[in-house]
């Protein structure tokens, strides 16, 4: 049997293991994005490995967020960003220059590259035929730190696509129709791989609408295959050259197969709050709409604004209804802008935005109370616009712009029959994106050579190699089901050192005894004990890299919540196992040896330890690691491990000896 | 001798009193504007009146500050406003439009008209000879309901204007140099009239650049003379029959003259961190500066930003500069897109914004931390940019652009020396302001007959006439120097229900007393207890208007500090002054009952009251009021006086028979 496309990229970057669905494999990662509210840990956890510069082919590092800079910290924020890839040799896109997806299309997505980012949309690349995947920022750190990235192979699913979109169905309604077929659980675990004749029809900017949203299936990515589409795209931003042809093997072997005909699309909608609760935008007509919101990394482009445009062009905006228009890049600001589009939707009552992802998150442009959003966005998840009770629906941008006109949800057919001059505006590109580029700063033009930190950005700690002796103080004793938001709060008090884990150690398990991070400092090593089901909740890294700041070894708990467990090891500290008899036995503040030679023990694959509590009695502890989580912990965590293979020549261009 | 043109103004809107300084004045009110951080509760005020309609002229209601709606409670205002506005025939700028100042200026702003707004830059109509003043949001209520406008006959100065201004001196630099010279507070208690040949060199925009800024100096307002210039300005804004020639006599007579020669003028810049502490640029050049903003309610006209377009067509911003344009009004954004300027400074670099005061007030594109902000703003008090310790500048937008092209503080004459091919822009305005109005609703297109209110919108509550038997507790007892700050705190978890007037009275004198709010609203009626100068700090009227809720019927206290003790009396409150003796005598929980009928006595004059303390002892109490300050606690507070008047026809058309 042939390959799929994913496939091919995979085996084109493996550096570990097989192609086997379910089995753990390492890729080399050639490009690498960040945004700047996760941007900032990601350098500082870069800074930590000690490197001169970025090992992958391209890193870039963009401002999207907090663009509307509420906080100095924000602003600081973006200070520092620029100054890490100014240092470390990073394209910096300043705030306002756009969303790093739509700036990243724009500027380096290319064929058969790898690219890892830590957002959820990272994805959209796929579009021009580029695996790309989001992940925390641990794991772009090292990445850009020469590191291979891990990841169970995913399925590869067909999506094939058949005929052509009528008039009023747009790409928008191609990804809602599968939401509205597979849930927002539905790609979990898959790469879906678009295939067929209806890819032909569809132009780049499309394609791109419907991998980024393929994020909100759970899609691992999603990918089409490369053509005379992606090469005309490439083309119109002077990046031909970066053209190549890539696609599955005509006899390749997929996992599942989805058939989705374009012809028989019409204008769908999600209704709130979740993307898959998906209906044809006929059943919801007549509901007000009091604001209309078009952008956002999918549907940002000036190919899906200029239909808005056009749609509005001697129109106005409803009386009660606002409508806000931010586009994803300012290269798409600037052409709609050179070619009138701007002045005309200003003109037409649109409230003109600076590009940003502003409201998608919450930021900025907050609906009123007890009304109806209607967004282009990709989530309408409860509470994400900023007000709890939201009711935020997601369309494309024909969708909203109707309802801008009619203060209703409408389908776009029965307006344009309403009003009888409203064309379908299409798809069009400008021939030349020729746009400027001032705002996108390469490395060779960077003028940072060190970091600029404002007050509120520390740095971040990295971990020696386990010691041989481990001995400490149980510092704390907890019951079942302690959760990450008891380990680091994640209330706004505490949320805005996320850049300062000094500061945000503060708060590690007050909630749970407020003397804690004081006594953890004091003592200078020490142990978490627990009882069942420690560490779950979400996948913040804070919980295991605050403890580890504060001099936390390991924890000793009767379990642990998986991912928990995995932040355990990528930052240095052992998760040990003990029975429920041992665990009543242990008082706080008892003194912990692992009588063991610890080192030598967690590299060479021994499960148990034994522990000797106040040099009085002993009990067995479990250590379940696999190979490379032992050989992490061992280096004292996943940054140290990256700098350790990189000083050893490991890393970087000869990616991954282990 | 002959009249200036300020007392011409006024002696055509007199209703009370004589124009001689520091008279009491009552003067009618033709036109009014509110904005959005204040509209609210003036709106909430006018309401309480239960009239059918606004009664000026013109009343406008924009949305400008808080345009961002980073929290629903704004976007719930701005729905509030529109509301409102169409309710009681105001016209209805909607968020996205503009500045209130810009927007008014360019559709309202009329010669010979009188105005009063709620917000310190209403003098800026003052540059096409409207007689605009700032006031508290209760007075402009007031307004809206018929009532005149009193104030102190201000002093007249005769800003004198010679000569010309040369290359790269701008308007800006003409009220910079006055704020250098005067320093802010060389205008209280004072009108600026500009007179002088120097006058007609400049144009309307330069005009109001000039007027909007006397705030700085303190001065109750500014005022031009009208001309050909005027009339030109009003025949591109498609309002010539609104032009009428008006002016001083020629022999009018001033308190105070003040000459200016433009032609000695130089590019000028407000240091840090106060608008009076003016050097000529040349003096700071070489300070790096990382962010410029051009726009606010100051320079944000077509010919403001204009300027900096030119100056940046073909240049980039400096690397380490975020430059972000915010214009002051959508007219502007809309003719700088047509024109094609939008583009060409997106191409520059510049992050170009929705139209907003935004950043002015501290709302978004805070500085960085330690770093220096040039912006073309008329405040840079420290900490109004959001970050304490800040170090804004305040210039002209030739400036700034200079800044942003350098990276650092420039004379633009020494930049045009250095780059060799950059002009002075020079001030250009379009033949037409031909820009769309579709977001400036007119009372006859509105859509709303009720008001929306979101859960935060309450309604404000009115009080009855004074009644003849006074008697309740003494509520609270209290210390000297007891602050507005104590009355109503302002911090963060009060300010938010700025708008909701029974949550906001729950933080009444609880920094006194945490059971006040409780106490007071159970007893159903009471007095307050203080010793001396009692309600000190800021003039905030929650601070009279949250005690009048609880039911609070006066104050008795040592001495009162001034503007609160006209707050009392505005919101109904009889604010009684006692001995010391007699203040030591008194214990929290005492009855208090005026033994005298109080409203009679109140209306007629009467100065001192006996007081009955537990039935048990007396004392006296003196009311040291005006007529007027009788009339209105008499009655209620102003707004019950205002109705009164209404209901008795005396209020509207013409105006204040009392």
């Amino acid at each position: 049997m042939g390959q799929t496309l994913t496939e091919k990229i995979l085996a084109d970057h493996l550096v570990e293991g097989d192609l086997e669905t379910g089995e753990e494999i390492g890729i080399e990662i050639d490009q690498v994005l960040a945004q700047d509210t996760t941007g900032t840990l990601v350098w500082l956890q870069f800074e930590a490995l000690e490197m001169d510069e970025v090992q992958t082919e391209l890193a870039a590092q963009y401002c999207d967020h907090q663009t509307y800079q509420f906080d100095f910290k924000n602003t600081d924020d973006h200070r520092f960003l620029r100054s890490a890839a100014g240092t470390y040799g990073a394209h910096f896109s300043r705030p306002g220059n756009g969303i790093c997806h739509n700036v990243h299309k724009e500027n380096f997505a290319a064929p058969g590259k790898t690219m890892l980012g830590s957002d959820s949309h990272t994805p959209t690349p796929g579009g021009l035929g580029e695996l790309a995947i989001g992940s925390g920022g641990l794991d772009v750190a090292v990445a850009m730190g020469g590191g291979p990235y891990y990841i169970e192979m995913p399925e590869v699913v067909n999506v094939r696509l058949e005929g052509e979109l009528p008039d009023w169905a747009t790409a928008k309604d191609v990804i809602l129709e599968l939401l509205r077929r597979l849930s927002v659980k539905g790609g979990v675990g898959k790469v879906l791989e678009y295939t067929g004749p209806g890819v032909e029809t569809l132009t780049v900017p499309e394609r791109t609408t419907i991998t980024n949203m393929g994020t909100e299936l759970g899609a691992t990515t999603s990918i089409f295959p490369t053509d005379e589409k992606t090469e005309d795209y490439l083309a119109r931003q002077d990046r031909a050259d970066e053209y190549v042809e890539i696609g599955p093997d005509e006899d390749a072997d997929y996992d599942d197969e989805i058939v989705v005909d374009l012809s028989d699309l019409e204008p769908l909608i999600a209704q709130p709050s979740m993307p898959d609760n998906v209906v044809p935008v006929t059943e919801v007509e007549g509901t007000k709409v009091e604001q209309v919101m078009v952008g956002s990394c999918t549907n940002g482009a000036y190919a899906d604004i200029l239909p808005s445009a056009k749609m509005l062009e001697g129109r106005e905006v409803a009386m009660h209804t606002e409508m806000i228009v931010a586009p994803g890049s300012k290269q798409a600001s600037q052409l709609l802008a050179e070619d009138g589009y701007v002045a005309e939707m200003m003109a037409a009552g649109v409230n003109f935005s600076e590009a940003t992802c502003g409201a998608c998150i919450g930021i900025g442009h907050v609906p009123a109370s007890d009304s109806v959003s209607l967004r282009t966005f990709n989530r309408n998840f409860e509470g994400r616009s900023g007000i709890e009770d939201d009711s935020v629906y997601l369309c494309s941008p024909e969708v909203a712009t109707a309802a801008a006109i009619k203060g209703e949800i409408i389908d776009p057919r029965n307006l344009a029959d309403e009003l009888g001059d409203l064309e379908a505006p299409g798809l069009e590109m400008p021939d030349k994106y020729d746009a400027s580029k001032t705002d996108l700063i390469s490395p060779e033009e960077a003028i940072d050579d060190e970091l600029i930190k404002g007050p509120n950005i520390s740095e971040v700690p990295l971990k020696d190699d386990l010691g041989s002796d481990i001995e400490g103080e149980a510092l704390l004793k907890m019951g079942d089901n302690i959760t990450t938001d008891h380990i680091t709060p994640a209330n706004a008090d505490a949320l805005k050192f996320r850049s300062n884990i000094p500061e945000y150690a503060k708060f590690t398990l007050t909630r749970v005894d407020e003397s804690f991070p004081e006594r953890a400092e004091a003592a200078d090593g020490g142990f978490l004990v627990a009882a069942e089901n420690y560490g779950q909740g979400s996948s913040r890294e804070h919980a295991a890299l605050c403890p580890m700041y504060l001099g936390v070894e390991g924890v000793l708990a009767q379990s642990f919540a998986r991912i928990h467990k995995a932040n355990l090891f990528n930052f240095g500290l052992l998760p040990l196992t003990i029975s429920d008899e041992d665990y009543q036995k242990i008082e706080q503040g008892d003194n912990i040896e692992i009588v063991d030679d610890v080192a030598e023990g967690v590299r060479e694959g021994q499960e148990e330890f034994t522990v000797r509590v106040n040099d009085d009695w002993e009990l067995t502890a479990n250590l379940d690691a696999s190979e490379r989580e032992r050989r992490i912990v061992a280096d004292g965590g996943k940054l140290s491990h990256t700098k350790k293979q990189a000083e050893e020549g490991g890393a970087g261009a000869t990616p991954a000896d282990d």
